[in-house]
């Protein structure tokens, strides 16, 4: 058992001190898992436009100093009381939404929204305390979506965490944890389309090419990304994209360009981008009769979706999904056993690799579009 | 074989002469069924909603004269060439919608509209020719919707005629060829409640309630009826109705009423009434994680469906649907099968039985708001 077990851990995290700052390296302190809580220690993590999107801090509450990530993997290291599912060594990823398995979400089949263990971006303490498991000189520095994985040890509640394959590569699988899930799952456990068919994926980012490979997995036909960079067709055509539309190029809305190019419309379509507009036209670019459009992407406060209630009426249905409904702990291990297996390839997502010193040239990628991934490796 | 085959017959109809005039009794000449026709003796007829909103002709194409009718039952007196799946003698069902079983809404699973033979509400004539089969004194009275059943005889594509068991009462069955089997089509076909669960069903007209029979028949423990008639809710417990919501008796939106009544809303709501509000209503009352909204009202032409599209993303459902997605030659059957086997209860639908001289009392009944439906005797 580690020297560690209930002691402090001083090691170093990328601390995000302001909005918009570069993130500094610090030595903080890790306190030991409490009740229902597991410490680990993080070996590979990756940047997600949400880790972006909240040290920008526009438009929400900003909550510094802050420890960003969520996308990441890493080894048990301690337990705290009550954890019984998971031991010291068990091969983890960490999620940014959780699972206690008591509420009625995680009792249904059909839901994955866990009431205890939701998503909550204000929040940067533990639940089961109200305090933060880090600290500088016993100033708190706080969590972030319960993961914090910008850190080489972290402490999240039990229920945000996957047990995986002690076989898959630590440095591949830990992109499952948030946006290839949300997309893949999006595909295949909500739009759900047949061999065989069409599916217009709106937004070529990470997010909607995980959706792409969904459908290439699914067995679709013709899978038709829509993206207003053009640049991203060559990229996209890797994860199974067949036919390109920037919906620049057309002088009438792209619902109709797409029902024009399938005959009335896509079998299923996939909206990765979060605007309002690529919402309601990915949700009219449907087929009457059996069209299923899927909401992926988040959208602005303000954001109003408008449309005929006909085009519901003629057989259309419009569903939403959080995390690709897939619930972490029951259903994350047998997606990491589909990359296993070959059928999903996660390869493919990863264009960069850095070493944690160097977590802001992570950023600076981002920022500028390039590449789908950067893995960041945390140890030297 | 009847003497009347390839004869033109001549009987009494009821003919809508002018929007909103009382109908006429008048003898019809109905020529002989051509290809893929089928011409039937209609045994009994019922009065819907639409019948009524075509009759008064307010804010569509006015077709007249026209002989009305579309909810009903009979017998094959003769058929057209290429008929084969009817034979004069048997008992069937005419449907204002078909199933040309070739197209690629008949051969998905999934869609009932049939690309051939969907629903046409400004067509008065046959699609085999373009021509009416009924005329007085040679000059055309116009069909509706492909049925005009309000006439001792009829012609009707064979695509829109369901073979039914010849034991089933055609004084009752008849009121599954429209109304009754949409709203019970919404539940069980799109809805699919399960056991144990809550149902919002707004609009307690008939097809409100045979949406609740539906909820009654799959086992939910709670179907909320909204209605702005508090009178409704006295007949509409003999269909399961097991609470009541009257919108004008809340000075907040009825979604949130439910929501409170249901610890965050309703696994399931069925919208019966078409009006946009309720529509909105509909679909914000159901939880989050798992609830599906179900739209079956038809809306006018102006009506603008709006939300947050956050109500999405939190995991709800909305779909339409079009006659309950039944198809009506392969669907219908079994549902006079339920009928006949007592799992599925009609009798409480059939409010009122008059003559066919005395068919404008059931106008007078529908305008007045009385009753559910009114079953009308073609045969003196």
């Amino acid at each position: 058992m580690s020297t560690t077990v209930g002691q402090v851990i001083r090691c170093k995290a990328a601390v995000a001190w302001e909005a918009g700052k570069p993130l500094v390296m610090e030595e903080v302190e890790v306190a030991p898992p409490q009740k229902m809580e597991v410490r680990l220690k993080i070996l590979y993590a990756s940047l997600c436009h949400t880790d972006v999107y909240f040290w920008e801090a526009k438009g929400q509450n900003p909550v510094f100093p802050r420890i960003l990530g969520h996308e990441a993997a890493g080894i048990v290291e301690s337990v705290g009381e009550g954890v019984t599912e998971v031991a010291p060594g068990d091969h983890v990823l960490p999620v940014f939404t959780g699972e206690c398995k008591d509420c009625a979400h995680c009792k249904s089949e059909e839901s994955n929204m866990c009431s205890l263990l939701r998503i909550n971006t204000d929040r940067g303490v533990m639940i089961q305390d109200g305090q933060s498991r880090f600290s500088i000189n016993e100033k708190p520095i706080y969590h972030f979506v319960g993961t914090s994985t910008f850190s080489e040890y972290t402490v999240v509640h039990v229920g945000c965490v996957a047990k995986i394959n002690p076989l898959a590569p630590l440095d591949k699988v830990c992109v499952l944890s948030c946006g290839i899930s949300t997309g893949l799952g999006a595909t295949l456990n909500v739009a759900k389309p047949r061999k065989g068919s069409s599916v217009a994926i709106f937004g070529l980012g990470a997010v909607g090419l995980a959706a792409a490979e969904g459908a290439r997995i699914a067995g679709a036909s013709r899978i038709i990304g829509v993206d207003l960079n053009a640049s991203r067709f060559e990229l996209a055509k890797k994860f199974g994209v067949t036919e390109f539309v920037n919906p620049k190029d057309h002088n009438k809305p792209v619902q109709e360009v797409i029902a024009e190019m399938t005959d009335g419309g896509v079998d299923r379509s996939v909206e990765c981008t979060g605007h309002i507009d690529a919402m309601i036209s990915a949700f009219e670019c449907v087929h009457d009769g059996w069209g299923v459009a899927v909401l992926v992407g988040v959208p602005h406060k303000e954001a109003v979706f408008t449309t005929h209630p006909m085009n519901f009426l003629n057989e259309r249905t419009l569903k939403g999904t959080f995390f690709g409904n897939y619930k972490p702990r029951s259903d994350l291990p047998s997606v990491v056993e589909k990359y296993m297996n070959k059928e999903l390839e996660l390869d493919k997502f990863i264009t960069h690799k850095l070493p944690f010193a160097e977590i802001n040239k992570a950023f600076d990628l981002m920022l500028k579009g390039e590449g789908l991934r950067c893995i960041i490796k945390m140890e030297d």
